[in-house]
């Protein structure tokens, strides 16, 4: 064997590990019993010691140095350049900061949980400070004397910047601090309401996860506390979640990952358990699941075949037409919560994030003076002052767990999903006709087609290049969300 | 750290991953998208790869090596018997044979069971003699020498022989056919008969594991084709299953895993995730699944409880007093089928194939003349000839998988129920009365106490000599059915 196969044939193991990983986590959150928590710790840690020393191994090293990539083809080169970029990345990081991270960040994720409970800052700071602290020595070690939060950011987005997000960001944020505004001034829609039992929801939240292609050979649909979808290949499973007086949380969460589990689920399986076999970046990943949620699911013609479908399971509503319904599903509504944001607020949310954890890393913000800034942002931009820290600085769980750079990735997919959008439009000139009858089957087929079906095979920004056959920009967003809440608030 | 500390953390490690690939066994059997089997195959196949190595690692030899065994305490003793014994079988079969066999057997036990759907031997045959030809094989290396059947059998039953049992099962056989034979000679009982809905059978099914101790924070319980136990420590989940026609199907496949399962719960928690920490043969595992479903699930006393819990579930049936219905659940009746016989036919079952599995083994009997030697023998103890192949030598999934050995561990564990229960009712003298009001926990409490709790610390025949106070032998068992079955026939 050479040492390219070699190398595949070692690296097929340890994707193949890494899907038992995955399965694991999803097992923890859906069927485990409650008593088994300590020692499923036990079993997760001994399954990434194995990962680990795989990624790291020697042999990786001895590999790549003996491969010519000069003479591998398209998909051969794509695979090395994952490997390369991951075994660099894993041997950087000095053995002993891996396992305090580890252990510290398993452990401050209970203890955020306790802070946001009891509105506590102050409980939760001196370990977001050791979090901040390691990560900080983590970034130092993989940036080469780089910026620290590219290095933090390459692990969830590869090949963008920083700096190219935060320009980014600061073109947006004014048209969406504008919009927002307009909408806030105009008169709120009607909002939906009763209660509606959860049979009812997960009955219609099936025939929303049939309609956006999710293949149940496949995958399966499990309730948990937080939605997910997890796996890659052949066994992607999603969770949804059922809130009686709220029947929009689960099907927007359902469609949301089915739009995560069918990029999984349509990746061109002669990738399976490659390293192209995976979603090729978070914020892709994300631009899936926004299309399917909000661009697809969330418009007028879409609306209208699920106000038929809910009419048929519930009988009649509060809500009794059409476009009554589509406006109480897009309904824009103050709040501190950024999972349960509308469109035009979500990405307000995340900028909020992305600045301040970008000042925590360069050590131009001290954990101490996170509160305050987070409070001082948020009124500018949303108009309302933070009420408790749990609809504030302590409603992420995300910092407390060491995921600094990952919150950036969802504004991404956003801008992502609204340029496939625009392509998508003259791709299938029927699109409106087609929603309307709640089948968005040709609108899927074109992403499984021209982004899902590649998986890991192009750079994050060049797959959706590609697709829409123009370079991805925030303007295709921006316009779509002006054009559609300035028609639906008449601002 | 001294070479036994390093051991035992990298044991620690290999008992966890163990683990992992017990639950995603679990998870196939019941919870896995049908499209997932070919990934999930290399996902097995990759862990199974990496348990493989870590039990071959020569790093284990090493510091066995430097281990002095004499300056340990009995608990320490006990995990190195257990790591010497693993780590010599693991290292004395080739690599190359290992892996052949591994593919070997996954491939014919679909051929076994297309054959047994086909009633066509000849389709299984030619597979069959590669089987057995390199389980010869493997036992010839494990062997060194000696005797090949033996080496097979330490894999599930360490520390006996087949000389033994098979001395054991000619002094078991005549009195167990004689009871057979007077058994058949008399009235049969009347059959439960009726439509037992499957919510119903669920509900007495929970009730019956929660009376058997099954602990719910620990474990969980499923439907799956076959009923089975998964898992040690904190996370034990069983399945059963539901026949409509046949309730007494899942109540007693129920109370059977929870025998296996609460064997597992119950081990002492200090030996989690060591080599102490499973239950400590297949025939004592199988002693506990059999007194809970046997001894005390089909007793007399117990079963006019159950008759009380069918009434309230399922109203008036054909069988109309607990008297009736204890006749009902004992019900000796012809049969072909290992798995559904009962307890006076069960052992002539097993015998049978010990037999001919032995001579297999030795190279005495050719498979091409299997069949006969079964359908003679069948026809010799059971009085009946077979009628189809899927009812006599292609019934059972074992050979097809090379589990040549593990048959008479079924006995054994017969055989050991009868002795714990002679033990058990001189322990608990008001064990009757207990089961008439459903309630075992007594009569658990000292299985837990002198038996369970010790999980890997004694050897298999000591620990239940142990917890008996007398050596075992077959004779509780043959005189506890010949009461049983002598009164309840009145033969």
């Amino acid at each position: 064997m050479s040492a390219f196969d070699e190398l595949m044939a070692f690296q097929h193991q340890t994707e193949a590990l890494s899907q038992v990983a995955g399965r694991l986590g999803w097992d923890q959150e859906t069927v485990m019993p409650r008593g088994a928590a300590p020692q499923r710790a036990e079993e997760m840690g001994a399954l990434e010691a194995v990962l680990h020393a795989r990624r790291t191994d020697p042999r990786v090293g001895d590999w790549l140095a003996a491969i010519d990539d000069g003479a591998l083809d398209a998909v051969g080169a794509a695979k090395l350049r994952h490997i390369r970029r991951s075994y660099a990345r894993n041997t950087k990081l000095p053995e002993d900061l891996a396992t305090a991270l580890a252990k510290l960040t398993s452990r401050s994720q209970g203890i955020w949980a306790e802070a946001r409970a009891n509105n506590d800052v102050a409980h939760f700071l001196p370990t977001l400070k050791e979090v901040v602290a390691l990560k900080r020595e983590a970034a130092a070690a993989l940036a080469d004397g780089g910026d620290l939060y590219d290095a933090l950011l390459e692990d969830y987005e590869p090949s963008t910047s920083a700096a190219e997000i935060g320009a980014m960001f600061d073109r947006m944020r004014p048209r969406l601090v504008a919009l927002l505004d307009r909408v806030m001034g105009a008169t709120a829609p009607t909002p939906l309401s009763g209660q509606f039992a959860e049979v009812g929801q997960l009955r219609v939240s099936d025939k929303l996860a049939a309609a956006f292609g999710y293949n149940s050979d496949h995958g399966r649909i499990d309730k948990a506390v937080h939605p997910f979808s997890s796996g890659s290949g052949l066994d992607v499973r999603i969770t949804t979640r059922v809130a009686e007086h709220d029947p929009f949380n689960c099907f927007y969460s359902t469609i949301h990952e089915v739009g995560h589990a069918t990029y999984e689920q349509n990746i061109d399986h002669a990738y399976l358990l490659t390293p192209l076999g995976e979603g090729v970046s978070m914020g892709v990943h994300e631009s899936q699941s926004r299309i399917y949620e909000n661009q697809l699911g969330r418009s007028r013609a879409f609306t209208s075949w699920l106000f038929g479908q809910m009419q048929d399971q519930f009988g009649a509503m509060n809500v009794t037409d059409p476009e009554a319904f589509y406006r109480a599903v897009n309904r824009v509504h103050p709040g501190y919560i950024r999972t349960e944001a509308d469109e035009v607020q979500y990405n307000l949310h995340v900028m909020l994030r992305f600045d301040l954890e970008r000042q925590l890393v360069a050590g131009t913000l001290e954990v101490d003076d996170l509160e305050a800034a987070w409070n001082q942002r948020f009124a500018a931009d949303f108009g309302v002052a933070v009420d408790v820290p749990a609809n504030g600085v302590l409603q992420d769980v995300h910092w407390s767990v060491g995921l600094f750079g990952y919150f950036p990735t969802y504004s991404l997919g956003n801008v992502y999903a609204g340029c496939l959008y625009q392509a998508l439009r003259k791709a299938v000139p029927e699109l409106e006709a087609d929603l309307a009858k709640g089948d968005p089957s040709a609108a899927l087929a074109w992403l499984r087609d021209n982004l899902q079906t590649h998986g890991g095979l192009y750079e994050p920004r060049d797959v959706i290049a590609r697709a829409c056959g123009f370079e991805p920009s925030e303007a295709p967003l921006l316009d779509y969300l002006d054009a559609k809440f300035g028609d639906l608030y008449g601002v």
